[in-house]
C-alpha cells in the first residue's frame, strides 16, 4: 500500500470538505464505492479514512459508514506561514536562519554537516534493528542514568586520554545544550560569573543570557585561552570556565599542551569548574589535551553528543561529572524533564556499534580536510583569509577584506540565499566585525562562491561613491 | 547475522582481554580463523571485530590483522552498580524510584501503563516506515516550530472544545515538563508566585522547587479548585496557575463547568496566566471544561505530550501559546535545548495515523475502566477507598484505613517489591499523610493487594503492641 495513494485519498477527501462539496453530517461513499469509484485497492481507502478520523474530518458510525464531522474552515490556518528576516542579529540569529531555512537556501554559516555527509544507511539500519528489539526499549521510560550500553562507549572512548570513569559518573541526555543547561542550573544562580572565550559559540552565550549571568570573555589564541588575561579574570571571582574541547569553535583552534597546563593550575588555585565541551571530538586526527585528563572530575565536567556525525534529528547526549553530581543532576533532569529518549539512544548505539560507522568517520575526515583546502583557496581569491588553517574540523574563523562588515555581507547574502555567521554572533566584546565563520563542509556548491564575490563588488562599490 | 552470536563473540574476547589471556599488543586470531574455531561465520567474526574497535578494545592495523589496543582493567568499574534505598521521600521519590526499579517489581505507584498496555505494534510499524522516509526526517534538525504534521494533528484536536489555531501557535517540544519548564522560564523569575493544586502531580513541585518559587497550593475538590480559597490566593499576586485539565492527577477530578467559570473569571479579572497538562487527555470518554475554550489563548497556555498512550521511550511533548510567546519559547528552546527531536516527532505522527491506533485508545479505556472498578473493590477489602470514583483514566486517590501513615506503608512495600505513591507527595501542605495513589493498570497483579494485606496488618500489630 503506497503511503502516497492513502495521502491522495486523503487530499481527495479534505479537498472536498472545505471546498463545502461535502458538508458537515454527509455521508461519504462507502469503502468499496470509493475504491471502485477511483480504481484503487480498498485497504488504501480503509487507511485513508482512518486517518481521517484521527485527524477528525471524518467520524465512523457503526453500521452507518463514515460521516464529515466539522467544518474545515480552519484548514487555511493551518497552513504554514513564510518565514520572516527583518530579525535583529544577536546571537540565535544564526541558528534560528539556518533552522528555518528552505531547503534550497546554501548555510555555510550553519554548524552542521550537510545530509548527504552523513551515515545515513547506518542510521537506517539501526532504525530497522530496533523496529525488532524488545518492546521495554521501545515504550518504556529509560533508567535515570540513561542507556546502559551507550554510557560504556562513552567511558571507553575517555580512555583515549588516559581518563577511567564509571558508568554512574556518567548521565545520557537530549543534547550538549540541553546538558550545559543542567550544569549552570544545578552549579549557577543569576548573577553568577563565568568564564566564556571570545570568540566562542554563540549559543554559549544565548545559554548565558538565559540564565541571566555576567560573564569574562577572555580572548582566544592560537594556542587557546589567553592566559595572562585568564588569570585577570579570576579576580571576579567566576564560578566555571566553559569551552570546547578539542576542536574550538569557531575558530578550530587546537589547545596546546602549555596552555591547558597553565590554565589548569589557575582552575586548580581558584576551585574554578570547566565545562569541555566535546562536540568535534570525532573529526580530531590526535586528540588535543584535555582539561579532564589533567584536572580529572573533581573540577572538570565534559558533555558531548551525537549530532554532528550521527544524525541532528535523533536527540542524544551526555554528562561526565562526579557521581554525586551525576545524582543531583538526575535530579533536576527528572524536574526539568523527566526523562531522556531511551529510543534515541538505541538507535545511536546501534549506529556506532554498526561496522560502517567508523569507515564513515575516516572518510568524513579525508572529506573535510579536502573541502577545507578547497574552501581556503576559494576564499583567498576574495581576499578573505581564515586567521589560522585548523588541522581537523568544519570551520575556518575569517578575516573579510577591509571595511567589509559582516553583518551588511550577511543580510545582503541571506537575500540571495546564502546564510553565513557573522563574527559578531560568537564575539561579546563584539570586536569580531570583520569576521566570518565558515563551514566547510557547506561550501562545496559553486553559488556560495558566486554570491559572495557578487555581494563584495556591491559592498565595495557603494563604499566608492 | 544473529544479534546474540556477535556479541557471544565480543563476549568471548573482551573476557579473554580482562583476563589478561589476550594481553595489550598481542594480534588476536584472523577472522577466518576464529571463525572456523568457534564453528560460526566469518562475517559474524567481522561484526564482532568491527564492533570490538569502535568499543576500544581491538585496534585494526592494515593488512596485519586485530590487535588488543588496552588493558581492560576498567571492565569491572564499568559494571552497574545496585540502586540505594536510602533515600528521603520528597517530590522526587516516586520518579526516583519507579524508574530506577528493576522490571520485576511491582509498581502501582508509577503514573504509566505498564508496557503490555502500549500499541506496541504501532509503534513497530512506524519504525519500520520512518526507516524508509526521506534523508532529512532522519539526519537533519528540525524546523524551530518542529514536526507540521503533528502540529496539525494537535491544532485539530483543539476543535474538539472549540478552539481554532494556527500551526504557528503550536511548538513541539520534548515533554509536557520540558514544556512547563520552558514556560515557566518565560513568563517568571525566582521569587515569584505560582498557584498550584493541592494535591498535584509531585512533578510540579519539583519543577517549582527547581525555579525557586514561591507557591500557594489550593485545595483541590471534587469538582475543581476550591473557588473561595483560589480567590483568596489571589491577594499574593501569582503570576499563573499550574494544573492538569481533563483528568486531575492524583486525584482523577473532572472539572466542573461552574468551577471552570469562577476560576475563568478569576484569572480573566486579574491577568493571571494558566497553565493547562493536557497530559491524561486521550483517557477522557467525553472532554471536561477547559480553561482555554474559556479564555483564549491571551490567558491559557496548553501542554501535553503522547507518552501516556503511546510510548515513554519516544519523547515528544506540545506547547499551545499566542503566536508571539512561542516566538520567544522558541528562542528559549534554542538556547537550553537548541532543538527537539525531528525523529520522534515523525515516529510518533506515523503511530497516531495508524489505523489501530483509535481502536487502541478505545481498547484502552475499556481495560482502564474494568482495572478501576476491580481495583476498588479489591482496595475496599483493605479498607482503602477512593475519595472520588473517576469517570476515567489511570487514576485512584484513596484514604487508608485510620492510623495508617502513607509513608510507613510506602516504605515497608517497597522491601517487598512494590513501589507505592504516598500522599504528601502530592501535597505542598503535607495533609495528605493518610492517603496513596494508585495505578489501576498497574494493580492487576495479584501480589500487589498480597503485599498490601501483609504490610497492613503488620503496620496494625505494630500499633497494637
Amino acid at each position: 500500500m503506497a503511503a502516497t495513494k492513502i495521502e491522495y485519498v486523503m487530499q481527495l477527501v479534505q479537498k472536498q470538505v472545505s471546498q463545502n462539496l461535502l458538508t458537515v453530517g454527509t455521508r461519504v461513499p462507502s469503502v468499496r464505492q470509493y475504491a471502485q469509484q477511483l480504481n484503487c485497492s480498498v485497504s488504501t481507502v480503509v487507511e485513508a479514512y482512518a486517518r481521517l478520523v484521527s485527524l477528525g474530518v471524518l467520524e465512523s458510525r457503526i453500521g452507518a459508514g463514515y460521516f464529515v464531522c466539522r467544518p474545515s474552515t480552519a484548514s487555511g490556518l493551518l497552513a504554514e506561514r513564510g518565514i520572516e528576516y527583518s530579525r535583529e542579529v544577536d546571537p540565535l540569529w544564526i541558528s534560528r536562519q539556518s533552522l528555518d531555512a528552505p531547503e534550497e537556501m546554501l548555510k555555510p554559516g550553519c554548524g552542521w554537516l550537510p545530509k548527504e555527509w552523513m551515515p545515513e544507511q547506518a542510521i537506517r539500519k539501526a532504525l530497522k534493528a530496533v523496529a525488532k528489539s524488545k518492546s521495554s526499549l521501545l515504550l518504556d521510560y529509560s533508567i535515570p542514568h540513561g542507556h546502559v550500553d551507550l554510557r560504556r562507549y562513552v567511558a571507553r572512548k575517555r580512555e583515549a586520554y588516559d581518563v577511567e570513569l564509571n558508568l554512574n559518573q556518567i548521565l545520557v541526555s537530549d543534547s550538549s545544550t540541553q546538558s550545559i543547561d543542567l550544569i549552570f542550573r544545578h552549579l549557577l544562580k543569576a548573577e553568577d560569573t563565568v568564564i566564556i572565550d571570545d570568540p566562542c559559540y554563540f549559543n554559549f552565550r544565548a545559554l548565558i543570557k538565559a540564565h541571566g549571568l555576567n560573564f569574562i570573555a577572555v580572548p582566544f589564541t592560537k594556542n587557546g585561552p589567553d592566559a595572562a588575561l585568564f588569570k585577570q579574570a579570576l579576580q571576579y571571582q567566576p564560578k566555571l570556565y566553559l569551552t570546547n574541547s578539542g576542536i574550538h569553535n569557531p575558530t578550530g583552534t587546537a589547545l596546546s599542551m602549555q596552555t591547558a597546563y597553565e590554565i589548569a593550575k589557575l582552575a586548580e588555585k581558584n576551585g574554578l569548574y570547566i565545562i569541555e565541551d566535546e562536540i568535534f571530538t570525532d573529526f580530531e586526527y590526535a586528540p588535543a589535551p584535555r582539561y579532564l585528563t589533567l584536572l580529572g572530575l573533581k573540577q572538570v565536567i565534559q558533555i558531548g553528543s551525537f549530532t554532528k556525525t550521527l544524525s541532528a534529528a535523533i536527540r542524544c547526549g551526555y554528562i561526565i561529572a562526579q557521581e554525586e553530581m551525576i545524582d543531583q543532576l538526575i535530579d533536576l533532569n527528572i524536574a526539568t524533564h523527566f526523562n531522556s529518549s531511551h529510543l534515541n539512544a538505541e538507535i545511536i548505539y546501534q549506529a556506532l556499534m554498526d561496522s560502517s560507522y567508523l569507515r564513515h568517520i575516516e572518510w568524513l575526515k579525508k572529506q573535510l580536510h579536502k573541502s577545507m583546502i578547497e574552501t581556503v583557496k576559494k576564499l583567498a581569491i576574495l581576499n578573505i583569509h581564515p586567521v589560522l588553517l585548523p588541522k581537523a574540523g568544519i570551520f575556518l574563523w575569517c578575516r573579510l577584506p577591509n571595511q567589509i562588515d559582516a553583518i551588511q555581507l550577511s543580510q545582503r547574502c541571506l537575500a540571495k540565499g546564502i546564510i553565513l555567521a557573522p563574527g559578531n554572533s560568537f564575539s561579546q566584546s563584539e570586536n569580531a566585525g570583520q569576521f566570518i565563520r565558515f563551514n566547510v563542509a557547506q561550501c562545496t556548491d559553486k553559488k556560495v562562491f558566486d554570491v559572495l564575490t557578487e555581494v563584495l563588488e556591491e559592498l565595495k562599490m557603494r563604499d566608492a561613491v
